[in-house]
C-alpha cells in the first residue's frame, strides 16, 4: 500500500491518546517489514511511557520473537531492545507521524534507536522543529536510512497542535458532555468509560477551569478518582462570592484560584475547561479546542441545553463505549 | 498481524456503505499477499456493483499491474479478472466479512473466483446461510484453499443485520439530524456531504415514512436530487386530513400512501423513517436501527429538540465532513 495508508493508521492510533501525552506530543507509529506487512501499530500513550517508535519496535519484536520478555520502564526497554533486537527489524519501514527525536530526553534518541535497528526507511509525517528534538532525519540519513518527509503532513500537524501550543505558551480545551438530545444537567451524562477518559485528561492537565454556575449547581470534586490519579489545581471564574462547601475544596495538595477575570494564569500550560452552555459562551474565543461528548440517551426530564451560536470544525471523531465524541476547533 | 487486524479493516470499510447495498449485505474485503502485506481494502458499494471480493481483487491487481485496464461492469470485470490475473494473487489471503457466495446471481460466484485466483487462504467473518449463496466455504475447501471461519463473528453479524432482516421481511431505520446542541428545525441542519449521503439512502430504500408534523412543517420533497437519483415511495402516517401542497406530491413515478396506522405496508423491505422527536417517540419500538447525525453548529434560534426517554446502543460511529453520525439500535 502507499505511504498514506500506513501513515493514516499511525495517525488514528495517536489520536486515541490525544490530550493524555502532555507535555509530549501525540505521536503514532506503524512498523512494516521489508515486504510491507504490518508488524505493529503503536502510539505514545503518556509522558514517561515509551515514545511511539520505541513502543512500535517493542510490539513488532514481540510479534517476531514471542519469547522476548520486555521490561516496562522505557529506558530499560530502550536498552533491552538495543541488546536483543537480533536484527529482526532490519530492512523494516517505520511510519511515524512526527520526526523521530534526535536527543536524549527522559528517554534516549528514537532516531538513534532506528539506526541501531538497521531499518531501511523512515516515513515521517511532519518535521519536529523543537530546539531539543530536531535533527532526527539527519541522524537517520547519515546512517544510510531512506527518509521520506511530509506524508499526510496536514493531518500530522493537526495531531500535534496542542504540543505546538504548549511550546509557545499554553493549550486549552473546553470539555462539554451532552445527551443525544443535547441536554445536560448536574447528574451523570456519559458512560463510565468516557468519565474515566475525562479523569485521565484531568490527571494530565495542570489546571481545570470552571465557572461559578458549575460550582453552585454541580458542587464538583474535579479529581481523577476513577483512575486513582492526581487532582489538578482549579480556577473558578466567578463574579459572585462563593461558598466553599463544594468537595473540590477538600482535595489535598490542590490550589484553588478564584478570580473574576476569564484570563488563564500564565504559569499553566495544559488547561482543561469544564462547563455548560453559559461558560462555553464565555470561553468560546479563549480556548483552542473543544472536546464534545454525546451520550447514548435521550431524556425527557427537565434539563439544560446549550443556547449559543457557534460553528466548529471537526478535527477527529471516535467513540468510547456507546458515547460519541469529537475534537473540534473554531472555524 | 493477526486475522482480527485485517478483518477489522474489512469491517470498517464495509460500514462506509451501510444502508447503500440493499438488497445485498454490506460486505468488506481485505487482500494480503503471501507475506501479509495488504494489497487492497475494499467493500461492496451498491447492488449491481462488484461484490467485495471482486472489488478487492480488482484493486489488488491494479496495484500489482498498473497497466491493467479494468472494465466497469461487474460481470465483465469478473470475466476480465479470470482472463488477466496472471496468477498475481496466487498464495494471497482474502479476509471477507461474509462467506463468499457460491452461486451465480447478478454476478458469478465469488468462491469460484477465489479458486481461479489460486488464493492460499480465505478468512471469513460469518457464514452466509442464505439458501442461494451458502456453500462458498465448501467450494473453497474442495480447491484446497485453507478456510478460517468466525473471525470477528459478532461484529460481522452486526454488519449484516439489515440484510438478515430483509431476508426475513423488512429492515427499517429512523434517521434524525440535529445540531451539536440537539436542536433541529425545518431548515438545513447538516453539511452538503451528509445530505448527499442521506439522498443515497433515499435512492436505495423503497419507502420513506414521515409523520403529518414533518409534512406540515417542512413541506419536504423527499427525493434524491442531490445525487440525481430516484425518489422512493412515501408513507405519511397521520390522523389529520392533509393538504397535498408539499413538493413530495409532485414527484413523478412515486406512490404516496396516507394512513393513520403506524404499521409499514408488508410489500416494502428497506424502509427509511425521517422525522423529529415526536415521530421518533411514535416509531421508537417499530424500527430496527437509528441513524443519528450531529452537525457542527450550536444555534441560539428558537428551535425544537427531542424530548423523550430512550437509551440506544451504538453500533458504529463515524463522520462525514464536520458532521458526526452513529448507527444505533435499542438496548
Amino acid at each position: 500500500m502507499v505511504n498514506e495508508f500506513y501513515m493514516l493508521l499511525a495517525i488514528n492510533e495517536a489520536w486515541k491518546y490525544q490530550g493524555l501525552t502532555y507535555p509530549n506530543p501525540a505521536v503514532g507509529c506503524v512498523v512494516a517489514d521489508k515486504n510491507g506487512a504490518i508488524l505493529s501499530v503503536a502510539a505514545h500513550k503518556k509522558a514517561n511511557f515509551a515514545h511511539a517508535e520505541l513502543e512500535a519496535a517493542r510490539e513488532a519484536l514481540a510479534k517476531l520473537n514471542p519469547l522476548l520478555k520486555f521490561p516496562q520502564n522505557p529506558n530499560e526497554l530502550h536498552a533491552f531492545i538495543l541488546q536483543n533486537h537480533q536484527n529482526l527489524l532490519k530492512d523494516s519501514t517505520f511510519y511515524v507521524t512526527l520526526e523521530p527525536c534526535s536527543h536524549q530526553g527522559l528517554t534516549p534518541s528514537c532516531a538513534k534507536l532506528l539506526c541501531a535497528l538497521h531499518v531501511k526507511k523512515v516515513v515521517i509525517g511532519i518535521r519536529d522543529n523543537t530546539k531539543q528534538a530536531k535533527g532526527g532525519s539527519e541522524i537517520l540519513k547519515k546512517a544510510d536510512i531512506e527518509v521520506v518527509v511530509g506524508v499526510c503532513e496536514k493531518e500530522c500537524e493537526e495531531l500535534i497542535e496542542p504540543f505546538l501550543l504548549w511550546q509557545k505558551g499554553s493549550f486549552s480545551f473546553f470539555k462539554l458532555a451532552m445527551r443525544l438530545d443535547g441536554s445536560y444537567d448536574n447528574g451523570i451524562i456519559t458512560s463510565i468509560e468516557s468519565r474515566k477518559f475525562t479523569h485521565k485528561l484531568r490527571d494530565v492537565c495542570d489546571l481545570i477551569v470552571i465557572g461559578g454556575e458549575t460550582l453552585r449547581n454541580d458542587k464538583p470534586t474535579l479529581d481523577s478518582r476513577l483512575i486513582s490519579a492526581k487532582a489538578p489545581n482549579v480556577l473558578i471564574c466567578t463574579q459572585k462570592t462563593i461558598n466553599k462547601d463544594a468537595p473540590l475544596f477538600g482535595v489535598k495538595n490542590r490550589n484553588v484560584i478564584i478570580q473574576n477575570s476569564l484570563d488563564f494564569p500564565k504559569e499553566y500550560k495544559n488547561i482543561m475547561i469544564e462547563g455548560g452552555g453559559n461558560f462555553l459562551q464565555a470561553m468560546r474565543d479563549r480556548v483552542d479546542w473543544f472536546l464534545i461528548f454525546h451520550s447514548n440517551s435521550f431524556s425527557s426530564e427537565k434539563k439544560q441545553s446549550v443556547n449559543i451560536d457557534l460553528n466548529l470544525k471537526l478535527i477527529y471523531s471516535s467513540h468510547i463505549g456507546d458515547d460519541l465524541f469529537g475534537w473540534y476547533r473554531r472555524y
